[in-house]
């Protein structure tokens, strides 16, 4: 049995700055459909929780009237932080499935990429998507020192990051940090580590106009 | 006295998979030629070098015959790596010089950053643009073993990287270590570490169909 924990928004996401990416249109329907359309896509039987601001639940609930959602989804309200929200969205999941916790902003993840995080996850636990840094890094070390990083040591985190979800949870509730901004961190912080899967290039978290436009490009390419 | 080094390709790079990226057209002339007018609206007297592979001149110069190119440029032959290919880009320059090295593929960098990039190194020897981490990391440490890092203290570097020529032209002198991909690394081989100035997210390194696409819908978000 597998799960996703679609992570869309916190307590203190308002609506003030414009319209949040994640229920901008996209190709004819809001960005966050098409990121929960590739879970399905994976797994038709799939349990969808989606976490999101208490403020937004009205819009997405007329979003939600409006396109054929599937019946196995519910809601979950976000945290002060992102560590509070996904806690927030595992607590509607039994233990024994696997759940990937992902980025609603993400909707460019492909079908392979979630195949084999859900597949590694089976074996090891824990696993992650990545990709290579294909830009040179430097290590702040102190106000006036930095060094060079060997970019071929590095890599690039994406998500679905997927769990056994008992795992998880136990992770998530001996965890007394909630400014964790990664799941494989929490867990990590009990377990022994997650596996690294291949992740796919092109599945970039869309957080600024520039990226909604390459997201449009890229599906555009894909099509 | 300003001069520049575009880095444009080295021997190994042929056509034979198609137009490599940096002639390819972008908004109506090839996207080398917005890489270098950055630098020429910076100091419209800057000396330009670009090194690129023998094959691609030839086709090079069909360009420049239909673009009005800067009197102050020539063109110096790229070399097995980008470390041989930077090195005889420099031979073509006087001591004396703030050179910036630069990627013939970041044609978005923007005049700030060429600004604060020319001033720092005038003060410190050599300076870089950097930016922001905005995913999670990984560092392997072993086949299997890999740790989550703290990106906060992690920047992504871009280019030009900009040095008092006298400098950068001894360290790459001196330096036996070809496999250097980035400059920074080859100057502080020798001297003092290079300072961090801010870059701009948009001058990312057109690698990709993807990527191009990408600059395309920033230019039309910069008009």
């Amino acid at each position: 049995m597998n799960a996703v924990v679609i992570v869309a928004g916190g307590s203190g996401r308002r609506m003030r700055s414009g319209l949040p990416k994640q229920y901008m249109d996209l190709k004819g329907k809001p960005l966050i459909l098409h990121t929960i359309e590739r879970f399905i896509q994976f797994d038709p039987q799939i349990r969808v929780v989606v976490v999101m601001a208490r403020d937004h639940m009205k819009f997405w609930k007329k979003i939600a009237a409006s396109y054929k959602i599937t019946p196995h989804m519910v809601l979950a309200s976000g945290g002060i932080t992102r560590f509070d929200s996904v806690k927030n969205g595992l607590k509607h999941l039994d233990d024994g499935v696997l759940v990937g916790i992902h980025d609603a902003v993400r909707p460019l993840v492909n079908l392979e990429t979630i195949k084999r995080c859900y597949s590694a996850a089976e074996l090891s636990g824990g696993a992650i998507p990545v990709t290579e840094m294909d830009e040179s890094v430097r290590m702040i070390e102190s106000e006036n020192r930095s060094v060079h990083m060997d970019r071929t040591r590095l890599k690039r985190v994406q998500t679905p990051q997927v769990f056994r979800s008992e795992m998880i949870k136990e992770a998530y509730r001996r965890s007394e940090d909630s400014h964790f901004t990664d799941d494989a961190s929490v867990f990590e912080s009990i377990y022994d580590q997650v596996a690294l899967v291949e992740g796919n290039p092109e599945n970039i978290k869309i957080t600024t106009r520039v990226d909604f436009q390459l997201a449009l490009s890229i599906m555009e390419t894909e099509n």
